[in-house]
């Protein structure tokens, strides 16, 4: 028996990613987790306008996506409990600056590098829409089709409703062929 | 040693979905994956013009989201693999209709009912900006002060790059309180 529970976010478990952006010629990362694929081509990354972050977003347009997993969940955690407009943030990770100059943390297994086409703005909030201009994955969890392997590689989860971090579970079955 | 392997997607793995829609007076269904939370009051869905499903949601502006769990991972997974605009899938789920019209699976343990607030055209995709106004969970994955309990509640999640469902996997630690 279901039960309206109000308006309730439940749209869960999400990939727990960091969001690395140049703010004032320093590179700046925050926690993100409400993000979505958009068409086929882009990602919607939603950030409440006060982050330091946003700020160098807006100027440059250009962005990192950081795919976090259990091995640098402690680290990734870090970026949601303290401000770049507080404490500078830039040493906290090695970093590789990205084709189009958006900083990609070392650590990460997946960091995907974007272009800013558009802000939608929404009750507090930018939704960055951002064209996927280059996926750097670690070579050892491409197939041999170079693709991500997920059963290889396992992101970290986020569940917002009792605040908790999940991990990637095991393989359920293949898309559009379980009939 | 990370390499760039062009704009592949790779924000995974998401919650799989089964979106629900009244089209020309009957419940329609697909399934959708290219979502993620607005804010903290809205979702959006990206779906591709074609669909039938996109026909009903632009004329009655409400939509039901319904997280797929295991128990009906293979019904889900059908609604991907027809169309309504060939075939009337009306009858494929018991359905409840919500406060504000929308059919909601009944085998679901969470539905989540919106209203559209805007579309974003983009690449031949309708990217539905939805205002949550509902989440009806099912009693027994409730937590005593009645929010989703993930670790009762096991949704199915999609990866696009080797197309596969995988589990929800087991708790790795709090959120904003690893350090």
């Amino acid at each position: 028996m279901k039960k309206n529970t109000g308006a309730q976010l439940a749209l869960y478990p999400a990939p727990v990613t960091v969001v690395g952006a140049m703010v004032n010629g320093k590179p700046n990362w925050t926690l993100v987790a409400h993000a979505g694929v958009m068409a086929l081509s882009h990602l919607m990354l939603s950030m409440v306008k006060a982050h330091y972050t946003n700020q160098g977003i807006r100027e440059n347009k250009v962005v990192s996506v950081n795919i976090v997993d259990a091995s640098w969940l402690k680290e990734a955690d870090r970026m949601g409990c303290i401000s770049g407009n507080k404490e500078d943030k830039s040493e906290a990770f090695a970093y590789t600056i990205g084709e189009k100059g958006a900083p990609m943390i070392d650590a990460a297994k997946v960091s995907i590098e974007c272009e800013v086409e558009d802000i939608y703005d929404l009750a507090g909030f930018d939704n960055f829409i951002c064209k996927i201009t280059g996926t750097y994955v670690d070579e050892e969890i491409l197939t041999e089709k170079g693709k991500v392997d997920y059963r290889k590689f396992k992101p970290a989860l986020f569940q917002f409703p009792t605040y908790e971090y999940l991990e990637t579970g095991d393989i359920l079955g293949p898309c559009m062929k379980m009939n």
